[in-house]
């Protein structure tokens, strides 16, 4: 929690890239999240890359023309890398040294035509995971989130004993995260309704998203050695979006005892822009404010800092689009808006509990919130929960009823931060789209 | 299912590697099973090996120095790699024609001055991790440890209704997987005892080993696209033992609604010799006889080769000795013997239900069955089964008692196939320590 001091924040700065000085951007100057891209249709590999208004700024390519040649070799080594991992690793000393440098490229007074040659539209590049994942950790941080699933199970006890101790999580599945653009077939799996006898092998027909915040780690840790609450957040390199495609369906007949398998390793989507802690700064905010009956959170996850400012003010939003709204040439329909700082336990208790048995990080090791849903009507970050398990459908702008989402629903997440004297910060977008059961996964 | 005849467990071969052929070995030249290796104290990079008696055969020295030339290109370059996930990613063909290769090399009529440099003592060797493992997933295979676990918490439902449908998984933690010889430490974790009000951080007192077989996939599988039961097999590289380290008490507290997280993610410890598929043929059995009430696997995971053949007959057994055992010089005392025979899911069954909601397997990724426990009393494969949770403690031959693991205490799974007419094929062993809380995790 003890970063450096930043002025790469400061809303005064402009750059000479004219559309990241537009107010409605998610990429200005202020911003500056890294991620990983490939030209369009070039077979060329992957180039590390920051996001700048429309653009992306060719990190690589700043590389082999010298315009890094001030900073250190080794932080100059990992721009040329194919992906996120090795400045990941360095820690946030590393990277704040390359923001800062990449930063003063780009404000007004350095526009020069050697960096401007180093940029690449948007609309001409791929985007990639931004990091070999290693592991994925999913949690449960929303006591919002987890009371009204588990009032669909158990109406008189919705929340366990465990939940107001533990960030609860789950080992989740590496190999099918996949970065934002990418459509999903409708899985299979092993389904049972409450009327039939046997279970059978169908294409899902509960299929369901989940608005969650990503963190990817930094610096890990040994094996058998915790990382404490004080310095989480140093290993904490940046945030993105995550969709946590879900099959409720699935889920409910095969998660006894060992929690959910199937129902969510069928993919994992991902916003492909990595935003740091640094951009994040202005936005940070208190911690989730117990009730006064409940427990103090345990030492190990108690910090004064993590309390007072622990928290981050992410407004997240879930957009979808039916094949007839998209036919119809009809804006996304949004479905919740809420805030990551409703969340009941901050991104360094999760990191620090995740740690507390010795478990090791490693760098891009992916963690996610879990559905990040609010108190307020209409910030439930998922329709098992808008449309209680189907039963109370919702009506789309065309009259289409949905409970769960149906083939060619296209879903969007998108993340922002506004506050009054600051640059507005945005995490583009998370989006994917369902094929039918018989489709093959491919970009949109 | 489907793979080439072979004839590389021949019964008659015998190596100029004398050790190889000692009827107690492990390692005889019909086992030649892989992995991966660094000469202690040398600091040189890892090489691939092959077990041969008490000897290593270095493949990586075998290419430097010609002896793989006769192999394709592609094959070649595999056996220099510092891990065996690129041989893994090129299918059973391309190991076995390396293995029938290897098993010449090593067999009497062609003792070469050349080869026998090839050889490195086992004692001279560190045994690595055989793969890069990029996911790993835990079955729970057994229904006599389903049942005898469901006892302790529901005496009088002990079976969940998904069990006989369902190959029950949960993903496991990645970064935290440890080959044979490596002390862990014991873990802290959030636990609850019953009387008391709240939990506490605390050193488990409640430490378990699991004993569990593993596998390792070889050709993996693009997302969306599920893998039949009947090339299922096709799949899968080879096995290993697997102690899947557990803390009972922080489990018992953490694990609802969600699955095991804490509670294993600490430590888990393989075998580091992948035996092939190829080395067990003589001792493929058939899969598990189900009762005759009980339902039969669902189409997608019915094959009549694996229902005839799908079992594989291993034995496996779990030791245990204390320090005090270890200081008078006493034997390791055995804690149960079972067989792999009586899992109720096959290793084609669970590859296949991974994959039939479109799951991408990777190269090198580890599947792991759960516990191993059987039918029969002493045949139980973790502490939490055999004391019944402690209840009932076990005398040691000092008449130390145990109903949970103690600091020093040396835990060691072993595995190994017999038959008549067939030479014995071993696992080598899965051998592990336990350092207190405040220790730091080292090799043996």
């Amino acid at each position: 929690m003890s970063r450096p001091i930043d002025t790469t924040h400061d809303p005064n700065l402009r750059s000479w890239v004219e559309s990241a000085n537009r107010k409605d951007t998610d990429f200005p100057i202020q911003n500056l999240p890294f991620g990983v891209f490939q030209l369009l249709n070039s077979g060329e590999p992957s180039h590390i890359g920051v996001a700048i208004g429309d653009q992306i700024l060719d990190v690589s390519l700043c590389l082999e023309t010298g315009l890094l040649q001030e900073l250190p070799e080794h932080l100059q080594a990992a721009c040329g890398e194919s992906n996120l991992n090795r400045l990941m690793a360095m820690g946030g000393g590393a990277s704040l040294m390359l923001r800062r440098h990449l930063s003063q490229l780009l404000q007004w007074n350095d526009r020069s035509p050697t960096a401007q040659q180093m940029l690449v539209p948007m609309s001409n590049a791929k985007l990639l995971l931004p990091a070999n994942i290693s592991d994925y950790t999913d949690f449960y941080a929303s006591i919002f989130h987890a009371t009204n699933v588990g009032k669909l199970f158990r109406p008189d006890n919705p929340l366990l004993p465990n939940y107001k101790y533990i960030p609860i999580a789950y080992h989740g599945r590496a190999s099918s995260i996949l970065p934002s653009g990418t459509a999903i077939v409708r899985p299979k799996g092993q389904r049972k309704s409450l009327e039939a006898l046997t279970p059978s092998l169908e294409p899902t027909q509960m299929l369901d998203y989940e608005l969650e915040v990503g963190f990817f780690v930094g610096v890990g840790n040994e094996l058998g050695e915790p990382i404490s609450i004080d310095t989480a957040e140093d290993h904490i390199f940046g945030l993105c979006l995550v969709n946590d495609w879900s099959a409720r369906d699935i889920q409910a007949w095969e998660y006894q005892p060992l929690g959910p398998f199937l129902a969510k390793s069928f993919a994992t989507i991902i916003s492909p822009w990595v935003v740091t802690l640094e951009a994040l700064a202005p936005f940070r905010t208190q911690a989730f404010k117990r009730d006064p009956g409940d427990p103090l959170p345990l030492p190990y996850l108690s910090f004064p800092v993590n309390t007072e400012m622990g928290g981050i003010d992410i407004k997240v939003e879930v957009l979808l689009r039916s094949v007839q709204m998209q036919e119809a040439g009809m804006e996304p329909f949004c479905l919740s808006r809420g805030s990551f700082k409703e969340m009941y336990w901050t991104i360094a208790q999760m990191l620090t509990h995740h740690t507390s048995n010795g478990c090791n990080l490693r760098p891009g090791d992916l963690l996610a919130s879990g559905t990040v849903s609010g108190a307020a009507s209409g910030s439930q970050g998922c329709l098992l929960e808008i449309t209680q398990r189907g039963v109370n459908p919702i009506e789309l702008p065309t009259g289409e009823m949905r409970s769960f989402l149906l083939d060619g629903d296209e879903v969007t997440l998108r993340g922002y931060c506004e506050k009054q004297g600051f640059t507005r910060i945005g995490f583009g977008e998370c989006r994917s789209a369902i094929l039918p059961a018989s489709g093959l996964s491919h970009q949109l």
